[in-house]
C-alpha cells in the first residue's frame, strides 16, 4: 500500500509538472505562443530582451526563453552576440524573397504605390489581408511636405479602424463582414467607430463610391483614404491606401487621391490578375 | 485499496495520454516541427497540399494538419481557397518589411549587387549567415547571356560545398569552423569536398586571397565565387557572390569577377557598419 501510494505520489508529480510545462498550451497552441513573440517587435523596438519579452508576453521566464530558442533555432529572430537582445533573424528575408519570387504581390505594386506617392505627394501603403487580419506589407514615402504621416513598418491594421480595413470588409467575403459585426472592435480614438449598427452604412458607402475613408479613425491627426485590390474571384484581399496628416485634407487634396486611388486600384488588381466584383467595376475608368 | 488503484489507473491513463500527445515533441520542438514545414516550400514548389505535407515532413496527418493550421493562423502560411493547397504567406512580407526597416542589410546591398551583375553579366546573390546556415536573401540576374545560372530564391547554401559558404565560414567564428570540421559534410557533387582534411587548406586559401571558389562543388555546371561580409566585430556574417555557367568560366572572367567581388564586399561591409579583420584588410583597395 505504502508503495502504491509512493508509486501515485510520483505520478501525480510527474503528470503536475507536465501540465504546468505546457501551461496555457491547452488553450494556445506552442507554436502559436512562439510566433505571437514576433508581433512584439516593432520599428520603434526593433531589439527586445529575454525579461522584456517575458512581461510582454506574460509567459514565465522559462518558456519565453525556450520558444525564443526555436525561433531563433529556425532563424526568424536572432541574438546579437553583444547585447544579447533578439531581434527578427535573416529567415524573414529568405521566406519573403521566395514567397515574392513565387507570387510577386509587392514587386509588381510597387511601381503603382510609387505613382501614387509622385501624384498625391502623400505616404502610400499596401496591406494585404491574412484571415482577419490586414498586414502592412510595403509602404512608400513622400518627401513632398516636411509634416507627413509615417507608417510603421509591419503594423496590423485594424479592420473597422481604418481606411483600408473598411475598404477590405467592404468588397470582403461574407465571413470577414460577419466578423466585423459580431467581433468587440476597439476603441482606439474617439473618431474609432466601434459600433455595429454605426459601421454598416459607412461600409455601404464604401461600396458605393469604390473607397474608403478614415479621418483620425486609428490615429489622431491621421486621415487615411483606402481603395480595395481583388483577387482572380472578386473578393478583397488586400487595399492600397495614401495617408495624410488630417491638417493638410481638403476637399480638392481629398478628389485627387480619390481619382489616384482608384486608378492604383484598377492597375493592381489587374497585374495581380484580379477581377472586379460588379459593386466595384462601375468605379474603374476604362 | 481499489480505489486507490482505480485513481492509479486514471493518472497513468491520463499521463500516458499526455504522453502520446506530445510524442515526437519530446525529441524536437512543436515550433521548430510546426517551422521545419516552411522549409518544403520552394520556387519549384511553391504549393504543397496537406498529403503531400504529410510525406514530406514525416508527420502524422493530424499532426502536420494541427501545424499548419497554428502557422496559417499566424500566416506565416496561407491557404488557397480555391485548390487547398498551402503557400508561404502574407506575414513573412511583413517581417521582412519590418526587418528591413530596422536592419535594411538587403536594402543597402542592393545598388552594389546591381554593380555587379553589370560589371561582371553574371548572376549576383546575397547571403546571410543564421546559426549554422546561410540563407539566400537577394539575387540580381543578368540579361547579358542567354546561357546563365539561375539562383533559387530562398535556397539554403551549404557552408562547405558553395562559395558563399567557404567565403563566410574561412573569415567566420570559432564555433563555425569548428562545426565544419566536425560536422557530416554532405556530397552534392563528385566536386564537393566533404574530408575535413582536405576542407582546411582550401579555407586558408580563401583567408590569403580573400575569395572563396567552388567550381561544380554544389551543382554541376555552376562556377561560384564568393567574398565575406563582415559586422562590427569583423566577423564574417554573410557572403556576395558571382555564379557563372561552369563552360564559360576563364581566366580573365575570373580575374574580372574577383575584382569586382572584393570591392563589392568592402562596400556592403561598409555601408553595414561593419568592419574589416586583419586579414581581410589586405584585400581592400583603397
Amino acid at each position: 500500500m505504502n508503495h502504491d501510494i509512493h508509486v501515485l505520489d510520483c505520478y501525480v508529480k510527474q503528470f503536475l509538472s507536465r501540465i504546468t510545462c505546457n501551461g496555457k498550451a491547452m488553450d494556445m497552441g506552442t507554436t502559436t505562443k512562439a510566433l505571437r513573440m514576433l508581433d512584439f517587435f516593432s520599428l520603434t523596438g526593433p531589439e527586445i530582451g529575454l525579461s522584456q519579452m517575458t512581461r510582454l508576453t506574460g509567459y514565465n521566464k522559462a518558456t519565453a526563453l525556450r520558444l525564443l530558442t526555436e525561433l531563433v533555432e529556425y532563424g526568424l529572430v536572432e541574438q546579437d552576440s553583444d547585447t544579447k537582445q533578439y531581434r527578427l533573424g535573416s529567415a524573414v528575408l529568405r521566406l519573403a524573397h521566395l514567397r515574392e519570387s513565387s507570387f510577386p504581390t509587392r514587386t509588381v505594386a510597387r511601381p503603382f504605390m510609387k505613382d501614387c506617392v509622385e501624384q498625391s505627394g502623400e505616404c502610400c501603403h499596401l496591406a494585404l489581408l491574412d484571415g482577419f487580419h490586414l498586414n502592412t506589407i510595403a509602404v512608400e514615402d513622400s518627401s513632398a511636405h516636411s509634416t507627413r504621416v509615417v507608417i510603421d513598418a509591419a503594423v496590423r491594421l485594424p479592420l473597422h479602424a481604418t481606411a483600408s480595413g473598411l475598404a477590405v470588409t467592404a468588397f470582403g467575403s461574407q465571413a470577414l463582414r460577419e466578423w466585423v459585426q459580431t467581433e468587440k472592435l476597439e476603441q482606439f480614438t474617439s473618431s474609432t467607430i466601434v459600433d455595429p449598427a454605426k459601421l454598416e452604412p459607412v461600409l455601404e458607402r464604401v461600396r458605393t463610391t469604390g473607397l474608403a475613408e478614415s479621418p483620425d479613425g486609428f490615429e489622431i491627426e491621421v486621415h487615411g483614404i483606402a481603395a480595395p485590390l481583388f483577387d482572380a474571384k472578386g473578393l478583397a484581399i488586400g487595399s492600397i491606401a495614401i495617408a495624410t496628416p488630417s491638417s493638410r485634407m481638403n476637399e480638392e487634396l481629398r478628389q485627387r487621391i480619390y481619382a489616384i486611388l482608384l486608378n492604383a486600384s484598377a492597375n493592381i488588381t489587374r497585374a495581380w490578375g484580379g477581377s472586379f466584383p460588379a459593386s466595384f467595376r462601375q468605379h474603374i475608368q476604362t
